[in-house]
């Protein structure tokens, strides 16, 4: 992901744009991002922001990006060992909103994928992403369910998964209290368990 | 749902305004309607869409609460059988974007439901649409499971399978190809059967 990389090598006042879309984003929602609103948050003039970012598309894009470099560098960040049941968990747990930090993420992440429903370029980083979760959870099955496994399956548990997963974070973050951490995990657990020994 | 009953009531021009708003959100995102491109879009002046809308927020509710009516009417329709576990099949698989009608109906409401996690008055719409949906899947999952189910577990089961729909819905229309409807309704398939089967 050509992008991602690129966003580690980015100078402070880019930065400072990237992460006041995010705030942004996250208490007042992407319909409230303008060049005025993210010059202000980020204490810089609305030419800098124009400067690195020309259109708002590229400005939402670029913090997409961000978002998701964020998301995968949780992911990556796992310590995972040699039971596979156990790492699809803590994968798929990685997504739910569980914390306030999770929460902020899942908000932004949500907003971007509504905007990527309608816009390409966001579509194009919503896509890279899934692909490279779903390569690895379609491993993982493989591995979980030997040789009862056929290759169709697993992708198809991997959609599933991942499908699970956003959809509890999705009801968690546009609910106020009607799913709990310990039911967003529970609910995890239950499809996997099933799923695992079918 | 008090708002819906109201909605059914309603006068023509009130009606091409929450059309319009809908039409918006579809092709170009939540974040492009504005009281003038409703206006332009429902062939009514700024002021009519005053009258009936003071607020912006309370045009997206009502418009919100359409989307939502929609969807419960479709799924009031669906002929539901003796068998418990081809009702639960069917309700999810009314909840995919199978076609191009159900796609547009999903990008509104995947708009909403992002506006939803920074909007308390688009957030109560969606909970007590998820309520309802949630009250009548756990009666299901009871039903299927008989004497091995616990309350806990049917409303978790009911949790999981809301998120699957809402979540396959999500990848699939902020994607392009990345799933087929095929796969949509495969997936659900496969984790009801492996829910059902455990």
């Amino acid at each position: 992901m050509l992008g991602m990389e690129r966003m580690s090598n980015r100078r402070p006042r880019e930065t400072a744009v990237t992460d006041a879309v995010t705030s942004i984003v996250a208490e007042r929602g992407l319909d409230r991002v303008s060049v005025r609103e993210v010059a202000a948050a980020a204490g810089v003039s609305i030419g800098t922001v124009q400067y690195y970012f020309p259109t708002k598309q590229q400005m939402l894009a670029a913090a997409y990006t961000e978002a998701v470099r964020r998301i995968r560098a949780r992911l990556q960040a796992l310590r995972l060992g040699p039971e596979t049941r156990r790492n699809i968990t803590l994968v798929l747990r990685e997504l739910l909103p569980l914390d306030e930090q999770r929460r902020t993420e899942t908000r932004v992440y949500l907003a971007f994928a509504a905007g990527a429903a309608t816009s390409p370029s966001l579509a194009g980083i919503q896509q890279a992403v899934l692909t490279e979760l779903h390569t690895e959870l379609t491993g993982a099955f493989a591995v979980a369910w030997g040789d009862a496994a056929t290759p169709a399956r697993c992708r198809l548990a991997a959609h599933a998964a991942i499908a699970l997963a956003d959809g509890l974070a999705l009801l968690a973050v546009t609910t106020t209290g009607w799913l709990r951490s310990r039911q967003l995990t529970a609910a995890v657990d239950l499809v996997l368990e099933a799923l695992l020994s079918s």
